[in-house]
């Protein structure tokens, strides 16, 4: 079943280490099929030079297994959340990609300071607060997913205007229509996060880019009269 | 048309992943031929690993398509404003490369604090002040090219000396008589930049280099009485 | 003798540098048979890209060389030291890894701010102290065994739970139940040391990850009630 | 002439942008023949990836091309100085690579805080003065070899117990017995000068290796009774 999403998800999947955002197993792409109400992930801890796409675990939003014989991912019921809040994601990315996570461990939002953040993510990408310890045994990977919704929620965020978010002394998940989109976005903001990284240790006192040259970068890109591309 | 000067953008364009200057589709090289007047130049939005030395845009120096299947670069009325002031460029490059942009982001030339700096690029790299809000409403990329040539004059740049600058917050600029040059141009630019942030880092009372062996570095490379190389 | 040992050991001293944590012959690995006592260690000194499996050199846990032609890495006696005392231990893991070597030269233990840094080392990386004058002129290599353990003992850490140490003035030693674990944690350790160097560049005032993520995250891994993987 | 040199020289200067330590044309490694007093040296400005192994320029300790089209390196007259003085060097490397010519634009020694720097290096690794304006104008590279002198004389180096140093402003200069041991020096060199870098931003009050870890290991790889290696 759903073969042409579980191609699309392995390939998304082992796009992760070419790009260098995993190291072993510290990352996992799933991408869902909107009509069915089932999703396609990873499995769990396994490495990704061993991977097939028949290794896909289908699951569905109450987080029973489907089809396949591997278990899902350990951060499945993560991804439940969002896509059940948000109908217009059609994939989830998670990493441990290297530079989200020294952010993260600071608990800091990655501030806009350049059009190549401009170009992706329309404000700052934020950070969640750290789960309480109830939080954290109750269902870590469920409240993981609702600490995301509350802060999108607290800040108006529309997620498809900021693809993306870290999860305080953990790291990054980011999303988009298709799991090939959700990956572009966890390079990017990878390599945001080194620039914003770098241009504060380069400069004390740095701002954020001025709104208007953020709203020119995202909106002839993502914008009704958008003119970049084809 | 112009199927060797096709050859030689597509080629430069395609040593920009090469290189790890670009991610995706963040940068784009052009190269003019000065006898009709046109240029050419990357299409928008295209992917590199998909770009065929066919997909190149023919373009004129108002603007104008003249051929090519594809829209051209975003950047195209930038270039254009260069190639109108400076006739001795041949071509121009536009990256997103990490440190440029960090460089960028905070405003500040990059001093020139070493022999390899002083190989390439006669003084600071220099950091092109913000557009207005309304000079990016009203036209943006053109804007971009009049703010370089503006900080080029305010100086007393001699393009040909210092091939290349920074734009607030965006990111390089790099041009040279051809388009294997411009883009080595950017490579030097990135390597520089790199340098000279460790350097900061490393020194908080760093100092430029002397003004005698800049000459010295950059005369034997550049001056009429040169001797390095063949 | 101890084929398939040596078979094990050879993979992974060849895996340092593909996983880029040696330069030149800067790493040893070595694994031991339990049963005879014997451990397989690489051959001092010999380049990486010329080393064959039979090069491996076969040790008692007196230091005697059993079996081989070269000797073996002039880093044995510590390993002995590990092996005699922890007999939970597989392999162990030399090398000179940059940034585990950068924390070493500090003195300073790596904190644990982050759920990468959990999911494989419960608490802080800790730095074991330098050796005194004497203890290095008398035999060095062995106490630095000894000094690993004496580090280990006065925090109560059980190796299994923390697979690995930095040497002041010295690098990372790590271990695992067999040489790949061994060299897994080799890895982790390095990356962990970068992602914890960046963390407190980014942050003067950054704290540790709260206990309860910590607890969390080693034991969804490695605890009774395990549910990562398969 | 002197082909079995040229191949040696050759590879040596092959093994520069392998290890990452050149980009573009910037460096070269020359090695001498004491019985004719001749020496091989990289020509100038020639492209690595176009270099042929015939292309080796012969020079005499006066200068004078004794065999080649190409001219010589621009840094010839800097060999020319060091091997004239230092008659147990048999090779010499020049390079742009990245960490060095960050030191050296601080005009900072990279003091010994690990052992991996004092496997190869006994002592701190100097960096030589500027030199003056009128050096520079007067004889800019002869004075560079001079000035390399003065700061090993001044400091009573041995230059076999410290294979390399910095030139403020400009980069790093390493030799050895032959070119495979000076472009290994210079692998060296730029390794210990990342890890100084990074030990120096993560501790404000870090101090060099205590004298005696210094000794043991640079003594059990150097020293009479040296036991590493075979």
């Amino acid at each position: 079943m759903l073969e042409e999403l579980k191609a699309e998800v392995y390939k998304a999947n082992m796009d992760l280490p070419k790009y260098g955002l995993v190291t072993f197993t510290w990352g996992n792409v799933s991408g869902i099929d909107r009509e069915s109400g089932y999703f396609v992930i990873k499995p769990s801890g396994v490495e990704y030079d061993k991977l097939q796409v028949e290794d896909m675990v289908v699951v569905d939003l109450d987080g029973n297994k489907i089809e396949g014989r591997y278990n899902p991912s350990s951060d499945t019921l993560t991804h439940i959340e969002l896509y059940k809040r948000y109908t217009e994601i059609g994939a989830i990315v998670h990493t441990h990609s290297r530079m989200a996570v020294t952010w993260s461990a600071t608990g800091k939002n990655i501030p806009n300071y350049n059009t190549t953040h401009s170009d992706y993510f329309y404000g700052d990408i934020l950070c969640a607060r750290s789960l309480t310890k109830e939080e954290i045994e109750e269902a870590y990977e469920k409240n993981t997913g609702l600490v995301i919704i509350e802060t999108l929620d607290e800040n108006n965020i529309n997620p498809m205007h900021n693809p993306g978010i870290l999860c305080t002394n953990h790291g990054p998940f980011t999303w988009g229509k298709d799991a090939n989109t959700a990956v572009h976005n966890s390079v990017v903001l990878e390599e945001v996060a080194i620039m914003a990284f770098n241009s504060e240790l380069l400069s004390k006192d740095i701002k954020p880019a001025p709104s208007y040259i953020v709203n020119k970068h995202f909106m002839r890109k993502h914008g009704p009269n958008a003119y970049y591309g084809q």
